[in-house]
């Protein structure tokens, strides 16, 4: 007889508009090793699957194979829990609808269960981070696109078709900017990392004084860059933060809203930027909440690393999975 | 031994910014009887409790008296379910917090638990209505304000403090309308009876074509009058309930985003003008729906009597109460 750990690993990883990254975890959720390789660099699903399976299979191998893998849980934009399919995912190179669980579950041979990348965050921050404890919480996701997982009653919102949660593309700004979605004016045109960098080259066109991002040249700002001038005092930057942080607390107040969350758990690197985007944030929802919600809904960070979040979050799913 | 049904009734109360009704429900969803008073005559919460008790004791009387009650269910605007208080309601004309389901226990003498009106019409809605064997649904309720009651999961979003789904202050106009919740720009000051009737007297003002509406005095005009009008072929009210129905679809298609719903279903007045409102709301919602929803959530109208189906919810929570 065959007891316990047999299969004491799962799988977690994390497409991102950029990167996808992978990893092997144990039952603790210490992320034991990862890969990673260039979301972008795949315009064909074929070629992306076998890319991320030819680095998946030596991880794997060196823990002593899929015989010791319980499953797989991956975090995609646009993806169907109830289907195991990426759908119609503005910021990911293939259109249409992608069977992604089943083309790993071939490829690498465990069984596989997909979700939103966000939700996976929010399971990962739920199981090890800001939000043990919680019932209600609501996170965001702030990197290449904007993202976010609800949790209600101490459960994910997946809604009738396994894809409630696209907070990203809630309309901010009627006949705003254009959305890689094909619609105008969605919170993540202004508050993803890209956002950031399309203010920052709105500003520069529009305000005539120096700053510092006038060394760069406009196409290759990157929000890393407007907070190493925020950092070093450069007005025009920390500007460009609090008008993203105005934008984003003002949605957050709408949000609060509707499930009413204990807290709203901010993640990824513009998280990162400190009281530059904090401080406008709070004030934002702080002048846009309705009265009964004042002062009770906590704005945290992450507690997670970036990576390990999505990784562990992913990788919840893999004990999940029916075998 | 006692057995089965000595306590056959519960009370069900919906307390509107305009009537407050009640009335006796028995355990298969029958309405018995019913009575009401005007909200706003009381600008005592005292004077309140005792007017609707006046009514309510020989009602509770003609069927038995308060051994037969089970329990009493309250909707009220920004009702507290947790701590069976009303809190801040800005369309109330009491302020602060009112301790209302023990100032009800108190008077009536049967146990009393009380939750938000929308909340309440959306478990009518989902017990005996439009929603039955729905598991994920939004109500939006269209009187006096906007409400909603939002169903995830087959269970009713409280949120950490009892108060989710305010979605009638969700800000749809930055700087907008002046709201009764002291804030601009919420969708109930569009998208509610009043709204619509505030909307008239813009029109009226803003453009100089003839109209039905003209012969009202514009301070008197309700909604009512603006769907009569339009029925007539009035192209001024019909436009007002075009631009009424824009808004809403807009923010309907936000809405989506969050919970992903099977079906929307609107409730009230509002939501019986037809195709004036109903095509309008459709094609908002189509212009502005993100891909990934498109086509997938139905646009339905309640299917209870308007009085009915929020005594009938709020009556629910009656089974509920701890005696």
């Amino acid at each position: 007889m065959v007891t316990g750990m047999e299969k004491p690993y799962v799988v977690g990883m994390d497409i991102g508009g950029t990167n996808t990254v992978f990893g092997i975890v144990d039952s603790r959720g210490n992320v034991l090793a990862t890969d990673s390789v260039k979301t972008q660099s795949f315009a064909k699903i074929e070629d992306y699957v076998e890319a991320v399976s030819s680095k998946l299979r030596p991880l794997i191998e060196s823990f002593g194979g899929v015989e010791k893998i319980k499953g797989m849980g991956v975090g995609a934009p646009n993806g169907n829990y109830y289907n195991g399919t990426i759908e119609f995912a503005p910021n990911l190179p293939w259109k249409g609808v992608i069977p992604l669980a089943a083309l790993f579950e071939e490829a690498i041979g465990v069984p596989t269960a997909l979700t939103n990348d966000a939700n996976a965050a929010a399971i990962g921050e739920m199981t090890y981070g800001a939000a043990r404890g919680m019932k209600d919480f609501i996170m965001i996701t702030l990197g290449t696109g904007v993202g976010s997982g609800i949790v209600v009653n101490g459960q994910l919102v997946y809604g009738h078709d396994g894809f409630a949660g696209e907070l990203g593309h809630v309309i901010v700004r009627r006949d705003g900017r254009q959305c890689g979605c094909g619609r105008k004016g969605c919170l993540e045109t202004y508050c993803s990392a890209t956002g950031v960098a399309r203010t920052a080259r709105e500003f520069l066109v529009a305000r005539p004084e120096p700053s510092l991002l006038r060394d760069i040249p406009a196409e290759d700002i990157v929000s890393k860059d407007v907070f190493d001038a925020a950092v070093r005092g450069d007005k025009l930057a920390q500007d460009i933060f609090e008008y993203t942080g105005r934008i984003l607390g003002e949605a957050l107040a709408d949000f609060i809203a509707f499930s009413s969350p204990e807290a709203i758990i901010l993640f990824g690197g513009l998280a990162k930027s400190g009281d530059y985007i904090m401080k406008p944030i709070r004030k934002a929802i702080d002048d846009n909440i309705l009265k009964i919600y004042e002062g009770k809904t906590k704005l945290l960070i992450s507690e997670l690393k970036d990576a390990d979040a999505a990784v562990l979050g992913a990788s919840a799913l893999g004990w999940e999975v029916r075998e």
